[in-house]
C-alpha cells in the first residue's frame, strides 16, 4: 500500500517526503522532477521568492544506481533562502482573511499565528509536485500522460476552453510555451496583462485550471462503498490542492442543465478496429465511479491569493483591535503554479490504484499483471468473431 | 475511530450497515432516520418503486433501551419489492452509457452486468440516508443542523439561488413543503412543470443542489498533510454520491474571477458582543483546510438520469452487435433525493471530524470536551479587557 | 483493500458481519463453513448453549448462484436461543475478574455492566470463524492449508508436541477424530478426564495450541517498516482472540536459549530437485518479516475460562461491596475451540496479503498472477543450469 | 490520528522519521531522546560499529523553541560511517539463515541481496528508538514509566524473574546499573560471561527480556473489532522487533496450566483509599483487551543473532552453489537493545491510544480531558457514600 507523509516549515531548513510501499525498479529520473518543480515555480505571477529559490529534489533513501530499491524513498527540498528567513518568521497575531490563521487560531487555541502559517503555506506543495512526479514516471510505464494546464486568469477565459485536445503531445507544447500554462497562445498574452494589472493595483487574481489523464487504463476505482469511487478520490485530491474551491468531471457544467438522452456517452461499435469507441467524452473518462478508458478531464476553480499588498481588514487576536492583515511576500497569481500541483496530485492517486489493481512489489511484475489485463481488453471483442467460446475468464 | 461498512444489492434481501466506534449514549431515533428515509424516496420526479417500497430502518445490534451502547451498530432496510425483484434480476449484456456498466465490464473483465448493477444501483444509498441520519442525530447534540436543496433542475434554476438562508429553520420549512425541496415555492412549480415535461419525452433531468450546515463549530480539519483539509474530505462525500460530477465550495463561481481584494472574507471586531465576526461568507465556512465557524455551503452538480426509456445507444457485449441499452425501472429527476443523501454524507464526516476532536466514547464526555473548548472560543477576547495576561492555554 | 465489520451481541438477535474488497469468483462453500462452526461449538468442555445453538451462516449479499460476485458480502448467523435469552440479558454490576467488566466500566464510564458483557463475549467469535473459513476457502485455490490443534489443557500436555507434522491430512484427520482436536488420542483420553475433573470442581481450565499453515508461498510480509512484519500482523491476530495471552513462533521456546549457530535453519540446494531446502524450521516459516515457505507454525496460550461456577471474589460497583462474581452459563474449557479461531484468524491475514500480493478483482486473475510468480519461483534455479543470463526480472 | 513512517538504510546517509498528527506542546528534550539511543547502542555484546556511531536525534521540522508546534516532525539520524561505509555497501547473493535475506529474495525476485538487507537491517530500529522516546515524553505528561529489562542471555537467566517490581524508580535505577540491563547485578555478571564466553566461541546468543509499563490509565483499547484488543496491538508492536518470535503477557507462562478460580485476579475494595485493589496482576494490566490500571507486564523472546562469524550452511542465489553466508560486523547479543527498543514501541502505540481517547491537538487540552477521567476514577467510589444518587454520566 502507497503511503506518503510530507513535512517541512516555509521558512524551515526544507521539505521532507517519506514514501512508502513505492515498487521496485521505477527509474528515479531527477531531471523530470525537477523540471516540473522548476513549472510550479517560474509562471508570470510568481513572488521573487520563487526566482530565489530553485528547487531541486534529493533523494536520502530508496535509490540505487538511480532505480527505486523497494525500500522506503526519502525526498528533500532544501529552503534555500533559509538563512534570509528568520527575518520572515516571526510572531504575528493578526489573521489575514482566507488563509488558515483564523481558523488554525481557534483548533489550537493560540494568538500566535507564526508556526500555523510555517506549515499551513502552500510552500509544502513543492514537496507534493516532487512526488506526484515520480509517480507521473511510474505512470509512464503504462503510457499515462497528465498535463495540467489554466483556461482562465481573473475574468480573461481562453476562447475555446473545451476545444477537448486529443493529443497529448500538442496539448503539452503549447502549455510549455505559455509563461502562464495556457494552451492558446492569444488568451496567454491577455492573462499576463491581467497579471499585470493586478499587480498595479496591488491586488491578486484567481481563475480555472484543467488536468487531462491521457490513456488511463479502464477499470480503475469502484463503486461497493461510496468511498471507491474514483471521482470522490480525485475530486478529493484537487480540494485539496490550497486555494482550490471547486471541481468538475468532464462537461458537468453543461450537462447537468441537458436532457439525458444528450447528457450521455453512446457506446459505439468500430468494426475495423473490433472494438467499442465512444464519440463524445460528457464522462469526463469516469462512469459509475470507475474508470471508462476515455481522457479523464477534471476542471479545478481557484480562489484569488488572500496574501494582499493592500491588505484586508482584520483583527488582532492579542488586542483584539482592527487592523489591516499583515502582507507577507506573496505572488499575483498562483493559477500556472496550481495546475502542475494538480498533475502532482493526480498522478499520486493514479498511480496509487495502478498498484493497487497490478501489484505494488516491482515493475517488472506490475507490467506484467498490466499486459495481461490490457491483452483482454484489447482482444475481447476480436475473440467473438473467432469463436462462440465463453470469452471471460 | 468511525468506520462503517455497507451492503446489499438493489433486488436482493435488503441493505446492511454496521457502524463501527460511533459512542454510547445517543438516542436512536428511528421517527428521524425513517422521515429522512422517505425524503429521500418521494420527491416529484421518482419512479413507482419508491411508491412500493417505504424505506424502514431495523436496528440489529448495538441499540439497548432507544440508545447506543458503544457496541457496533447494525442497520437493516429491507428490499420490500424483494419478491417481485426476481423478475427484474436477470442476465443482460447491453451496458448503460453513464453506468458503472462498461467501466465495471473492463474492471471484472465479465459480460454478465446483472451482478454489477445490482451494487452498483443507487439504491444503496438508502443506507447512506440511514447512517448519515444517525449520524446527524448526533451531531445535533452540538448545535449542528444540516439542510440540502435544490436550486436548478433541468434549465430551470431559482431566481435567487444566491438567497443564503441565515435561518436554517426557515430554509427547513420552505423545503419541507416543496415537492423538489427547493425553498422557492415558485420555482418549485417550474421545476415540477420540467420533470413531466421530460417524462413526456421519455427523458430525464440533472441540476443543482446545495448543502448548508449551521453552527459547525470552528478549528476542524488541518492542513499537515493535503489529505487532512476538510474541503477535500466533504469534497469527496459529495463527489461520491451516484451522478454528482461537481463541487464548489461557497461562493467559487463568482470569486475565482474576482480581485482578492473583494474575494475575500474581512474580520470584524463587534465590540458589542466581544467577538469576532464577517461581514461575507465568500469562502463557505472553510478556510485553509479548516472550518471557520460560518456556514458551510456546498454546491453540486447533478447529471440527468442515464436510464431512459427512449434508450442510448450502445453495444452489446457478447455479441458485439450494436443495440440501444435496456430500460429499467427508474426516475424521471433524482437531484431532490441527491440533496437529502448529500445531508447524510456531509453529517458523516462531521461526525467523523467532532469524534476526532472532542472524544468518541461517550456522549457525555464527548459534550463535556466541546463545551470546554467552545467557552474557550466564546470568552477569548472577553479576556483581554479583563486581564493583560496570557489567555492562551 | 479487504476490509471486515462485524457486530451483533451475544444474546441480541444475532451475529453480522459485512466483508468488503472479497473477490469475484470464490465459491461460498456453506457446509465448508457449518462445518467449521460446528467445530467451535463442539468439542468437550463446552456449555449447554453449545447444543441449544447449532450455528448455521445466512449470506445476505454478495453471493450469487453459489459464487461471490464482488460486491460486498453480508454473513448472518442467528442467536437461535433468542428468545431464552432475555432471561439472561439483565443488568448486573459486579465485574468477573478476567472479564472485561471492570476495565470496561472505567472506559464507558457506567456501572451496569450488561451491555458491555454482551459484545465482550466471545459469542462474537462465531462470525471471526465464519469470515475466516471464507477465506480459508479463497486460499484453498493457492494450495494453503491451516489446521490449528490442541497440545495442552490444564496440566496435560501431548507427549510430542513438537511432532511437527509435515503432512496436513494426517494432523488433520487426526485433530477431527479428537474431542479436544488433540492429535494424539492418548492424550486427548487424559485432556477430556482433566476436563471432567474440573467440572467437578466446578472450575476451569486453559492450556495450550498450535496452528499450522501449509504451502504459504514465501514472500508475503515486509521489512519497511515494522508494522508490515507478517509474524507482528500474525501475531497480532492471535493475540485478538479473548483469553489468548501468549504467542510463540516456531521453536522459540528453545532457540532463545541456544547458541545462534543451532538455533538458524541451514539453506540447502537439492540438485535433485534443482531447488533449495531447509532442513530444520526453527523459524516457523517466517524470516525477516516475511515468509519462506516451511510452514509457519505459531503457538498460543490460554487463560482458564474466567467465568466460574465457584465465582471470585469482586466488588458490586453500584454499592462497593464485596460479593462474589456472577456465574453465567459458561463453558469449563475453551481450548479446542480457540483452535479453530486461531484457523480463521489466521486465514484471514493471509488472505489479505495473498489479495495485496496477487490482485484483489477476481479470482481467475488472482490465480494467473500468482502462478506466474509460482513458476518463477520454481525454476529460478534451473535456469542457471540452462543459460548463464540474468535470470530475474 | 497519529501517523509514522520512517526510511533510511543501514549504510545509507542516514535514518528518517515523519511523525503526524502530534500535538502540540511537547516538550523536545533531545537530551532524554540521545540518553535513549546510547541506550539502544551501549550494553555489553554489541559490536564496533556501535562505538564509532553515537547516534545523535536531529529535528528538521515540526519544533520550535524547544516544543512542538502540532506541525508535522521531522527526525534525522546520521550514520556517522557513512564514508566507511561503501566498503560493506556491496553486492552479495548467500542469503544469511534467519535474515530476510532469502525470504526477500523471493518476494522481489532478486539475487543482490545488497538493498534488501540495508533496509531489513536492524539498524532501523535506532529511529524507532527516537520516535518511541519522543512518545514516551509525551506520556510522562500523564505519569506513565515505561522500562524494558533483560531476564535472559543464553541459558542465563535472571534468579528471580518474577519480581514483580512495583516501584518503578528502582527497577530503572537497576537496570541503567547494569551492562546487560538487568536487575539483578549478580544475574549480569553471568550474563555478561555468557556473552564472553560466545564471543570466543564464534558464536551469539539470544535471550528473554520484560517491559514493564507504569500508571497506564485504565479503560484504553476495547472489543467491538479483535483488532481494537490492546493485547493484540502491544503484541504486535513488540513481534515487530526485528528478533523477537515470541511475546506472553502477565503471568500466563504459569496461569495457562492452572484451574480458573486461582488464575484470575481478584477485585477488592480498599474502605480506606475508598478504591478497589487487585492483590495479584496475572492479567499483566489487560482484561478483556482493555486496560485495568495494574501494570502492564509484557515478555519477550529473542532469538540469537543470525549474523555468525563462524557462519551458516546456505545457497549462492546465483550459482546454486553450497556455500558459507557471509559474515558482516555484527554483535554477540541483540537482547539489552532490544529491551530499549521494546520501551519505544510500547510508547508508540500508548501515545497513539492516549491521543485517541483524550484529545489531539494539544497537550492542555489533553490534560483537561485526561484529568476530568481521572478524577471520575479517582471519586467514583467516593460518590457512592456520598448519595443514592446515580454516579455515572
Amino acid at each position: 500500500m502507497l503511503r506518503i507523509l510530507t513535512s517541512g516549515e516555509s521558512h524551515g531548513l526544507g521539505l521532507t517526503a517519506i514514501i512508502d510501499g513505492f515498487p521496485l525498479g521505477i527509474m528515479f529520473d531527477e531531471a523530470f522532477i525537477n523540471a516540473k518543480l522548476e513549472q510550479r515555480q517560474k509562471g508570470f505571477g510568481r513572488s521573487k521568492r520563487m526566482r530565489i529559490e530553485t528547487d531541486i529534489v534529493h533523494c536520502l533513501s530508496g535509490v540505487s544506481n538511480g532505480f527505486t530499491t523497494g525500500n522506503p524513498i526519502t525526498l528533500f527540498i532544501e529552503n534555500k533562502d533559509y538563512k534570509n528567513s528568520f527575518k520572515s518568521h516571526k510572531e504575528f497575531s493578526i489573521p489575514r482573511p482566507g488563509h488558515a490563521d483564523y481558523a488554525a487560531s481557534c483548533k489550537f487555541q493560540i494568538e500566535n499565528l507564526q508556526n500555523i502559517s510555517e506549515r499551513a503555506s502552500a510552500r509544502m506543495t513543492a514537496m507534493t509536485v516532487a512526488v506526484g512526479s515520480l509517480c507521473e514516471i511510474f505512470l509512464q510505464n503504462f503510457g499515462v500522460s497528465i498535463i495540467g494546464s489554466v483556461t482562465q486568469i481573473g475574468s480573461v477565459s481562453i476562447d475555446d476552453k473545451d476545444a477537448d485536445f486529443v493529443d497529448f503531445e500538442r496539448l503539452n507544447k503549447n502549455v510549455y510555451q505559455s509563461l502562464v500554462r495556457c494552451s492558446s497562445a492569444e488568451a496567454s498574452k491577455k492573462m499576463i496583462a491581467a497579471i499585470q494589472e493586478a499587480k498595479k493595483k496591488n491586488d491578486t487574481l484567481g481563475g480555472i485550471f484543467q488536468v487531462r489523464s491521457y490513456h488511463v487504463i479502464p477499470g480503475l476505482g469502484g463503486f461497493n462503498q461510496l468511498e471507491n469511487r474514483i471521482d470522490g478520490i480525485l475530486g478529493q485530491a484537487i480540494l485539496s490542492i490550497p486555494s482550490v474551491k471547486g471541481v468538475l468531471f468532464g462537461n458537468i457544467l453543461e450537462t447537468h442543465a441537458m436532457y439525458g438522452s444528450r447528457a450521455h456517452d453512446p457506446i459505439m461499435f468500430d468494426s475495423a478496429a473490433q472494438d467499442i469507441y465512444r464519440p463524445s467524452n460528457h464522462a469526463g473518462g469516469i462512469e459509475g465511479g470507475i474508470t471508462n478508458g476515455e481522457k479523464i478531464i477534471i476542471t479545478g476553480y481557484v480562489k484569488p491569493i488572500n496574501t494582499l499588498p493592500k491588505g484586508i481588514s482584520s483583527v488582532d487576536l492579542k488586542t483584539a483591535e482592527q487592523k489591516k492583515a499583515p502582507y507577507f511576500r506573496s505572488d499575483v497569481c498562483a493559477v500556472p503554479a496550481i495546475s502542475v500541483i494538480a498533475e502532482a496530485q493526480i498522478a499520486l492517486e493514479l498511480a496509487r490504484l495502478y498498484l493497487e489493481r497490478f501489484g505494488s512489489v516491482h515493475l517488472a511484475e506490475i507490467k506484467k499483471n498490466f499486459n495481461d489485463y490490457k491483452q483482454w481488453l484489447n482482444t475481447r471483442f476480436r475473440k467473438i468473431d473467432d469463436t462462440d467460446s465463453d470469452n471471460t475468464i
